[in-house]
């Protein structure tokens, strides 16, 4: 380490003379703003420099170099990980990708994209909609977040249980190696066979394999209907059983969003509405496709045997609190007296599992808020404490890894959609036997065998 | 290899000794039945034994002593692979997972079932049923295939362009290591990011990374309406164009399948019927789900725009056509004189890769008939040739070869779903780069180092 520092200096001269001045940067502020992603901060380290990648040349120079010196390498998109995949280590350079933001081409009859890996989540969106075609991974992030950064993480979204993950929407990959060789995954078919899985390989791999630099995606039809609804039920676990009433009635709606009393008090607080007082718990449902209207009216059939009573205000309204639900990033929060968590249980295990975090709250005695993408199992858990203090930290901490070891007993994973990062390493040895860590170091070393690319995430040492 | 040759006798008696006895046999007409699976067959080789395994026990038992003696292990299901994956090799073990055929649970709650690798596609699919699930993948070997060999080759099928391909249906494997030990990848969940996609590189890997010994795999809503069509057309590129029209109207059918003239002039042969009279080329769509019977409608129409004349014998008719569509294995040929081949090109270049490939029959002079997994891309031409002289087998290879790189040039892949195996060896470095094939040999040999696994299938030496 002491000598990667001594070389830093002249590492940093060399990468001046490959780049243009403006795509690279040692300012104070700069290395504090790309720091971190928006991950819980459990160890603050700035990196040596950001650079700002503006093409394949820029990349392959920048890897090559950090090879060369045995500087670890950062990708970043736009940074909105909340696992710290892309906080920055010591004495690392972050590799922005967010000016490589181009769409390369968008194929309509082909139904694919080609696009940079700087291009936003949302602006994929907006171009393919004019083909009436949708980028279908849609995480909370979609507004900010960049599509490099979704395939990093494989991101979730609220679409999952009908559209798929991020991966099942990649078909093929240009990918930057370690030595800063080139390399093209995967096909521009829907289906192709030819050789190992690289693409999903990279998929979720957080950085660690190597830079992704271009991505053929796959695009579905933008739906030529849709119905939103919002059902309220007096009970959290009453709702929750109504997620798998729906599945009973085999429709599979594109959203099935839940939401607990103290997710709805939020919403209250922050729009001056009354939720709570229409019950404690709410499933935000959209149907999608030219049967929308009829499973929606099933839907409501199925969860109104339940108790679960449909909004009488129609569907705005349920419209501007799917809108609403999807944009709560941020509620997370700060590590020290709230965290944000993000398993997935199996299905079956919904009513148990909330059942069992309520329990969590009340023995602890912490806070608890919830939501969920209740179509896939994927929860995504608050737990607050009043305040900083060793006895309310410590209450945090029990509640939190209760929460974990109780989903991994229920078949349950600890991460559904956010990544390991740097945050959930130390539970990833609960989740995956030492073996297959094993498996996944030595893959790593194939890509990667310096261990320049993201060192310190993803899987432990 | 004289080594290992010398060394099989006493590798035998070691086998007998920790195996029922029904479950080894070195027996001539055994050897001969399981030396090849349905792939055309260019190297006749022999297994030294046959061996059956009864539970995971016997899997690792025999892999333990395969790498202490350093025997080839060739896994097998049901044998009905395509590409040669399951050939023998000179001396090697066939493994066979037929008997381990239980279907360890199936949770309708979670929407999944856990299943050993020899249940046939179809029993699972009986069995789902039951509870108003399915098993999406569909390949036309599902009476007779395995699940096992179905995730060992990422089967496709006719219902890949809505329900997607194997892999996207597997959630989790148990696999036996080449040094015997037994590990589990993925998640229970839909959803799961913890470490890299271990169970994406295992599907599709045709048993060269491990043996497979249990899959968790995610079941979808038996739609609860389905409509069939068929749709004539007079020439067969407008019949590739309707595909498109299809795709324009936003429309995603379950099933499209592409069927030309000389396809129907087969079938008419088969059944005596007079399909041909009616039309040069066959779109056979299904569409499924609540929207079913308004799906089709606006198909129609979009077709009918073309020229499409929907066949007024009802859908009866068109439900015979696809059950036979589904069961027209043993087409492809028999590699002297007859080759079926599995290509995908990108949507768009449907109708040109047809052109191309009249152009090329006529111009080698071959026979050719094409049925195609339309919705996607995936085409089965099978070309054929009068004789097995020099020179109609040449003119055979050179329209095979013509028809890999006029497929690749249009952005396509040499192999859609049947996998590489043996037989396609020869034209993956034509898609794959040389950087590319070799990464994928390092990983291979960190499942795999004394390369035991099906040796010589998958990827060249």
């Amino acid at each position: 380490m002491p000598d990667i520092l001594t070389k830093l200096p002249q590492f940093l001269t060399e990468l001046g003379g490959v780049l243009a001045a403006n795509c690279l940067s040692t300012g104070a502020a700069v290395l504090r703003a790309y720091a971190t992603d928006q991950g819980p901060v459990t160890s603050y380290q700035e990196p040596a420099a950001v650079i700002w990648a503006e093409s394949v040349t820029d990349v392959q120079a920048v890897v090559k170099l950090a090879s060369a010196y045995g500087v670890a390498v950062v990708c970043r998109g736009a940074g909105t990980g909340v696992s710290g995949g892309a906080h920055a280590s010591d004495g690392c350079v972050v590799l922005s990708l967010e000016r490589m933001n181009r769409i390369l081409e968008l194929n309509a009859a082909d139904e694919v994209a080609v696009v940079e890996p700087g291009v936003i989540n949302a602006d994929l969106n907006a171009a393919a909609a004019d083909y009436g075609l949708m980028f279908a991974p849609d995480p909370a992030s979609y507004r900010l977040s960049t599509v490099g950064g979704n395939i990093a993480t494989n991101a979730g979204g609220l679409r999952c249980a009908k559209y798929g993950v991020t991966r099942d929407s990649v078909l093929a990959l240009d990918v930057v190696l370690a030595d800063g060789s080139l390399i093209s995954t995967g096909h521009r078919t829907f289906k192709g066979v030819a050789g190992y899985d690289l693409t999903g390989l990279f998929v979720g791999s957080e950085g660690t394999l190597g830079v992704l630099v271009a991505a053929t995606v796959r695009l579905k039809y933008l739906p030529l209907e849709v119905r939103t609804l919002a059902v309220f039920f007096q009970d959290f676990q009453t709702a929750a059983a109504g997620v798998l009433a729906v599945g009973r009635a085999r429709i599979q709606p594109s959203i099935m969003e839940l939401l607990d009393g103290a997710s709805l008090l939020e919403l209250d607080t922050r729009l001056g509405s009354d939720l709570v007082s229409r019950g404690n718990a709410l499933l935000l449902i959209q149907t999608d496709g030219l049967a929308a209207q009829l499973e929606a009216e099933l839907i409501t059939a199925a969860l109104s045997d339940l108790g679960g009573e449909l909004s009488n205000a129609g569907p705005e309204e349920a419209l501007r609190l799917m809108d609403l639900r999807r944009s709560s990033r941020g509620m997370e929060g700060d590590v020290e007296s709230s965290v944000g968590e993000d398993v997935a249980v199996p299905r079956s295990q919904l009513v148990h599992y909330i059942f069992e975090l309520e329990r969590m709250a009340a023995h602890h005695e912490v806070g608890l808020r919830v939501v969920a993408h209740a179509g896939d199992g994927n929860l995504h858990p608050t737990f607050w404490v009043p305040g900083t203090d060793p006895q309310s930290t410590g209450a945090l901490a029990a509640a939190l890894n209760e929460s974990i070891d109780v989903a991994l007993a229920m078949g349950g994973t600890i991460t559904g959609e956010h990544g390991v990062g740097q945050y959930k390493l130390r539970w990833l040895p609960l989740e995956q036997h030492a073996e297959v860590l094993q498996l996944q170091r030595k893959i790593r070393n194939v890509f990667d065998p310096l261990g320049i690319f993201n060192p310190g995430k993803a899987m432990p040492a």
